[in-house]
């Protein structure tokens, strides 16, 4: 099907693919044999694919020679429905929750296996934590991990149950006996906890933002420094914000973006 | 070199490229058909290379069977440089000036012949503004636009000033005359004005953030409601963040993004 180089039985819409998904990982810039080594393509066959890339602008040459993600991948990505409708809906209440703490306040999405961080706003002597924009978290051991997940489908609770939980510090649950209790207590209660079992020294709080009959299944979440408060200290803000997330969502659509069409050309 | 019924000379990159494109527009889903109308690609090279683009997560389909962008394309697109990099080291001074201004805060990037908006914070009572976080400005109307330009290089304001400079609203600058002594105004005061340029009722402020030996050109706005206090009310408080953004992205790069490493899968 391709030349004797090449993986065999990949398209050339698959091979783009794999070039930007090594960009997915912790580097924002990456060398032609960087992407060789990520994606198992030859390097001719990179330099071809790539370069079609830069032409269109969803990759864009550093002054090294690298490649790094293009604007104009940014600039389509951020109509995402997941990010973008979400997101406009709720930066009203994580910006309240955010005045009302000044702390971490957090926005993902159950994305796979993991978490996905959709928004995130930080005071300046927040808390270290290791969550960023466009970043993941493990479902099991992040607080708004766990509320994705006792808010998911049994089939999604038991994937992920079934999975080997690594532990990040020693607070974090790697049993999956533990943790399906977690979750029942989790819907119980109506928010999830995380008692440093992300990072030591953070404790966080998170509600799950769930519509009926919409498949966005979003959590939003409050960390602050361990010591300071208990870890449910903010839960009956951060879950109003949840639900009145979630209640915005199921009334309206997000307005078109128009902004686009406005220089007409 | 391709099918007769198909756009000649394309590659397949170029053609998955086309189909993203479209989605660069006002609505956040499409159908088949839709697609086809907006590549000019036939209905059976759309649903080939379209299907790929789901299978790989780039697109999804809702529950219609229309393309909407996916969530692992706007995750990809989180490390762009000039969103990641710039929007992380601002969001410390966009959160400053929301907190002091109450008012929009917006951070852009000029693109093409256009004001990328990477950043917006709004308060919910905030005047009404057309800019949306992935949306585009007109250079020639907006402050932040302005002060892009009047940051540019000369070859890039000739090229927008010999353009049709669009009226927006009664008082939008539309002679490349005037525009230009507007410019050249920005650069000596050191921040741009637009006065019910863009939208009627809306006035604001900007500053640009240049730092020498970077690619990067962007500018930080407040957006204010006209009438309530003259445009430049907040342009020391603009300029002060506009100079604090150059200085930390002169000083610093951004932290490698280590969450992707951390599920260990």
């Amino acid at each position: 099907m391709s030349g004797n180089n090449e993986v065999p039985g990949r398209t050339v819409v698959a091979k783009a693919s794999m070039i930007l998904d090594a960009f997915a990982g912790n580097r924002v810039s990456l060398s032609l044999s960087d992407l060789s080594r990520a994606t198992g393509l030859p390097s001719s066959t990179v330099h071809r694919i790539a370069g079609e890339l830069v032409d269109w602008g969803g990759l864009e040459r550093t002054s090294d020679g690298d490649y790094t993600v293009g604007i104009r991948l940014w600039e389509i990505a951020a109509r995402s429905r997941r990010s973008y409708g979400l997101r406009e809906t709720a930066m009203p209440f994580l910006h309240g929750l955010f005045d009302l703490t000044r702390q971490h306040v957090q926005l993902a999405v159950l994305d796979g296996a993991d978490a996905l961080l959709i928004e995130k706003i930080s005071a300046a002597h927040a808390v270290g934590t290791i969550g960023r924009v466009g970043g993941r978290l493990p479902l099991h051991a992040s607080a708004v991990g766990k509320a994705l997940l006792a808010s998911s489908s049994p089939e999604v609770q038991e994937r992920i149950l079934a999975r080997q939980l690594l532990a990040y510090t020693p607070s974090t649950l790697t049993s999956a006996r533990v943790l399906r209790r977690e979750l029942a207590e989790t819907r119980r209660r109506g928010f999830a906890l995380a008692n440093e079992e992300m990072s030591i020294g953070a404790v966080s709080c998170a509600a799950p933002i769930t519509v009926p009959g919409q498949e966005v299944v979003a959590a939003i979440s409050v960390v602050m420094p361990a010591g300071e408060a208990p870890p449910h200290k903010w839960s009956p803000a951060v879950c109003g914000a949840g639900f009145g997330i979630a209640r915005a969502l199921s009334q309206h659509q997000p307005q078109p973006l128009i902004s686009a069409q406005l220089t007409g050309t």
